[in-house]
Order: structure tokens, then sequence, then C-alpha cells
């Protein structure tokens, strides 16, 4: 394993992390308990739901992988504040897209040699990528990974004590 | 740049926009409103705050930099759980104690070699390592960076909305 292999390995294995330890709170909480606010005036559940499945979907283009595949959920879960928009999808179709969009980054990830996960995200220029070359698609990997915790840390509060 | 110095750059950026958000967070909350519980029934920030600080000072031994400072914070922010310990610090002490403990990681982290990194940390033995190379002192800051980040989801809920 050579060094780039490594740091691959290292990310991959924090990300892979991060979407077990939600799925593994989103397993204890019901389509009900995710209808309520984390904390009192706080966003709802299902909007953070939403937020992280609009967020790793916009993770496809700016991985230069594909397309964003839900761009409805970016209106209702980026652009507006939760209860913002009256209009929302069902807590069970916001599970199923969180799992779907999940899949679609590791299928290219599985695909992603080495080398390239260290060249420029979509939001960077390559005359800029020459002076900044830490703002790779790795660095967006490990960023989205700290972002998913923030907002995991936020959905366990809506677990049921014993 | 090598290929190591680069990913150290990463990970030293993400570790160290984690500290800043954290102080942001800080720095908007009174003594008064860290008191409180982040949700109904649960931690209060001054918990969270302790906690942070605790396990921030549980790296100086991990990263086998130094001993740990402040031992008696484990006792109460890692062992036990909230409210389980009626002795527990003033929060404007674990304010000085939190930015103590970040000062002296950082002052490591700037003397540690590249290299020094992708060593082991202090939980694995050097049989182990050589089978598992990725459990070394950077991956420990990287997983560190996660654990703030899902705290300082919980503790920015105790920030008042206008």
């Amino acid at each position: 394993m050579n060094d780039k292999e490594l740091f691959v390995k290292m990310a991959l294995n924090i990300w892979q992390g991060q979407v077990r330890a939600i799925n593994h709170v989103l397993d204890k909480l019901s389509d009900e308990q995710l209808e309520k606010e984390v904390a009192p005036t706080r966003n709802r559940g299902i909007y953070l739901l939403g937020h992280l499945t609009a967020v790793h979907d916009l993770m496809l283009p700016l991985l230069r992988f594909e397309e964003a595949h839900y761009p409805y959920l970016h209106t209702a879960f980026v652009d507006a504040p939760d209860k913002a928009i009256s209009m929302t999808p069902q807590v069970a179709q916001l599970r199923i897209e969180w799992k779907e969009v999940n899949e679609k980054l590791l299928f290219h990830f599985d695909k992603l040699p080495t080398n390239e996960w260290f060249t420029r995200h979509a939001n960077i220029s390559e005359e800029d990528f020459i002076e900044e070359p830490q703002r790779n698609r790795l660095n967006v990997l490990l960023g989205r990974a700290v972002h998913s915790s923030y907002h995991r840390g936020q959905l366990a509060l809506l677990i049921r004590k014993n």
C-alpha cells in the first residue's frame, strides 16, 4: 500500500463509519420521532435527514461523478430552512433516497483510481488548484464526513431514552 | 509538497477548522446558557464542553506527546454521564482548560515531523500496526475532528435565535 492508497483508505473508513453511524441512529427512530424537533424551536429530524440526503446528493457533481439525482431536495433542505416550504416529502421516501444516494456515491468511490482522489473537485478551477492542491476530491469526502457527524449529533437527541 | 505533507496539511486544516468552529459557538454562549441542557433531559452545554476538553486532553498521551493534563476531567466528563457527579468545575474554568489543551496540542502538531504522523498511536501495538497502518496518529486527528463536530452540532442548539 503506497502513501496515497493509505490515505484514501483512512478517509473512506471515516466516511463509511459516519454513514453507518447515521444509519444506526435512523434505525432507532420511528417516522413519527423524525417528525419532531431535535430541540425546542429547532430543526425537525425529517429536515436533517432531507438536508443530509441533499448534501450527499450534491457530492455527485462536486466530485465530478455525475449530475445530482434529487434537485428537489436542494430547494427544500439546503436553500430553505425547516418549515419554510409546506410541500416536503414523506420520511419513508427520504429514508429510501438517503440510502440510494449513499449507494450511488459508494459505487463511484469503488471505481475511482487512487490518484483521481487527489485531483480537483468541481468548485475549484484548474489554475487555483495548482496553488491549493489540498482542495481535492478526498478533502470533500473528509469535509462531508465532518458535516454529517455534526447533524448526527443532533439527530441522536431524538432517540428515546429508556 | 510531497504526498504525506499534503495529507497532513489536509488533516490539520480540518482539525483547525473544527476547533475554530467550536470556539465560535462558545463565544456566542454565555456561561448561563452553557448550564442549560441542549435538549430536554439531554446533556448540558457544560458537560459537552468538559467532555470535549477531556477527550482532547486524552489525545496528548494517545498521540504519544505527553501525559494528560486534566485527569480530573476524565472522571467527570468521560467516565461519568452528565449530572452523575455533583462536584463539577465552573464553566469559566472549563473555557480556560479547553483553550489550553488545544494550544498544547497545536504546540506538538507544529513540532511533529511529517513522517511521524504516519506512525502508530498509543492504543495499538507495534505488531498490530504492521497489519493496520491506517491506525496512525493522523487518523486519530481526523477521528477526533469528526467527534468534535458531533458535539458542536449539539452545542449550537443552545445559541439563542433572534
